[in-house]
């Protein structure tokens, strides 16, 4: 497996594009995404675990439930999230890229992200729609990823190529931060396609198994979103013998979706609203594998942590100890031992349990880079699992106490 | 029931002290406070979940076991907690003031509150505790608030005046804040005193009631400390029939701790680091109580709606819908109204779980107050709460980013 550039047009047979329709009022941000798939495709997906759900969602699971479709259209600036002409928007979205597109209504994946409150304007995405239909290229994914983001700072791609019964097929996608993330089941858009032909039933195994692994593992501020999706498009145009069950060739997709998956999870951390660095928990040692993903995103979704990461203090190893204490694992506290690493070394600040001596310089330096990871030794069994956050800066402050501005 | 001064030393036979004696460097902090009963007392408290314990509350559990206790020391600076040598430390706290006040080592509390990790020096507390029983008085309360304090920016105390049994008896409390906040079963450090004649077991009865009721209730910042403390000493000196089971005395009791708890949660909630104003959230019309608390506190403790309320947006609607949904309580979404009020009025933002129009300038005038409320009713039921929290803000991130400094 290698990762590969093109994004969410890096396997065969999809194309994507975006631009600015207009729900924003700043006409330098383009507001308006589309992909699509030359031939129909397998569709999966999972969505937030919050009782207040966008409509696009709603509308979403409906067109997906026969397990197929073959377009995504994606607005960022507002949510479409606690209107009452929410359902109604979305069914209109769908609507709008069927028809420029000519393929079923039902086929079309919707998704919104922005404001949550106000009703969604759909006249500039009717208006917009041919010009979008026009731009769709197979090499549209940087402008399809541009069109998603909100408070983001850069955009995020990341594919691989890999191997499947014999032949070459390729995993791509994109996704969006930065604020109100900690994705319960799935995060906050991220859209993937594959020519790697997988029924739906292997799809949707895969997509929870690399959301669990993933998407699941990061936290920019606890908030879980109303609007969290991540959908995978297979179009089977590798032309690999279809996975129809567990064994090699599965292992090997659900690997290099994963693969994707963690790449665009690392960098919708890094870009947490107001971060300056990525902070990955390492958790090692561990009974099992949900007190080690329990224990990492604790670590990780603490706000005292992550504002002594912001600091590159050391203090950040106490509050680590205290962010495990009360995750809710059962751990022995006495055995932990926990150290910091980057790219400027490593210093263990906590030994079974209590704080050891270490050079405050040497602290300074591992902290300050720009990807710090906490490693946690629970010396209590073998297993493990990575969290992705960020640290708290005046920045995420400075963007949500005045988002609408 | 009527609101009085004299805090911790209020009720009849307390006395207290507080001074400076060295384990902060800063010497106009003082440092360590000294709390004193003239009479034996019966003692309860409730203390942090979180599984990494501070040593302190390891000795103070063991020492009130037997129901009895006659004296708090307690100490800002260093939590005395994942130290090796913590049990040995927190153990000679309690040898040092039981050796000036010529009482009992198993009748002493001790608490610690600070940076975690280090060791306590305990030489600095031997030699300052001639002076501080010295300065022991029923006017002292002031002095001992001032000692337990860490980031906070004022001392916190509250008491009452109440009849139980046809005698006047009397309630009175401090504590700290005020980072590290989102108390689970107790708060960081808080003590209350009380003349009211009751029994062990109903003493600690009454604590857990109003512990869940107000304590539980607050959050600053998500982080449960490894240090909460509650408890409660009382003397008898009211001269009350001994409250020994639930009726009406055990009923005002319970109110007036209630009382006392509630104006020290507040204070803290409104103190909470870097804090500009005082956000509380009432949920009315809920099924039962504990889906009230469950919502309210998950809004308080929303860093996204923190973030709104420091800058005054009415965006922090659409997020406490939101913070509801990913609560964990069973709610029907569709049937929520939202409003903010304040003392310049209130503004209705989300009507039947949708957002309504509203007079943007009503709501910044309405939010821009230093005590703001979110009323959420949710048309279900009978069952009320309310949940204290503040705004995150710029000094939130700047205290906590280099803390030791």
């Amino acid at each position: 497996m290698d990762y590969i550039d093109g994004g969410i047009t890096a396997a065969k047979g999809f194309l994507a594009s975006g631009l600015h329709c207009g729900i924003r009022k700043n006409k330098t941000k383009p507001d308006l995404a589309l992909i699509y798939s030359r031939q129909e495709c397998k569709a999966a997906g999972v969505y937030t675990q919050n009782l207040v759900k966008g409509a696009p969602i709603t509308v979403t699971k409906k067109n997906i439930s026969n397990g197929t479709a073959r377009a995504i259209i994606c607005n960022s600036g507002i949510a479409n999230t606690c209107a009452p002409d929410g359902i109604e928007k979305a069914e209109e979205m769908c609507r709008i890229a069927a028809s420029v597109l000519g393929i079923s209504q039902a086929d079309v994946v919707v998704a919104s992200t922005g404001v949550i409150g106000p009703s969604l304007p759909t006249e500039p995405i009717r208006a917009a729609a041919p010009a979008l239909k026009e731009a769709l290229s197979p090499e549209g994914s940087l402008a399809a990823a541009t069109a998603i983001m909100t408070t983001d700072t850069f955009p995020k791609e990341a594919a691989v190529r890999f191997t499947v019964g014999g032949k070459e097929a390729r995993i791509g996608g994109i996704s969006k931060g930065s604020g109100m993330i900690h994705p319960n089941m799935a995060t906050m858009l991220c859209f993937v396609t594959t020519d790697c032909a997988i029924s739906t039933d292997m799809l949707q195994k895969a997509v929870k198994t690399a959301a669990d692994a993933t998407f699941n593992m990061i936290s920019v501020d606890g908030d879980t979103s109303t609007n969290d999706t991540f959908v995978v498009l297979a179009n089977g145009a590798a032309n690999n013998a279809e996975i129809t069950c567990e064994g090699e060739d599965y292992r090997s997709f659900v690997a290099a979706l994963t693969a994707v998956g963690e790449k665009l999870a690392k960098m919708m951390a890094r870009d947490g609203e107001g971060a300056s660095k990525l902070h990955i928990c390492r958790v090692e040692g561990a009974p099992d594998l949900a007190a080690a993903r329990t224990i990492a995103k604790s670590v990780i979704s603490s706000s005292l942590v992550k504002a002594a990461m912001f600091g590159s203090d050391a203090n950040a190893g106490g509050r680590a100890m205290c962010a495990m204490g009360y995750a809710g694992a059962q751990i022995d506290v006495d055995k932990v031992d926990i150290s910091f690493s980057s790219a400027q070394g490593a210093v263990q600040v906590v030994q079974k349990g209590c704080g050891v001596a270490f050079s405050e310089e040497l602290a300074l330096r591992v902290l300050g880079q720009e990807e710090v990871t906490t490693l946690i030794d629970l010396h209590m069994g073998d297993a493990f699992a990575e969290a992705y956050g960020c640290d708290l800066t005046y920045d995420y402050v400075k963007i949500n106490a005045d988002y609408r501005t």
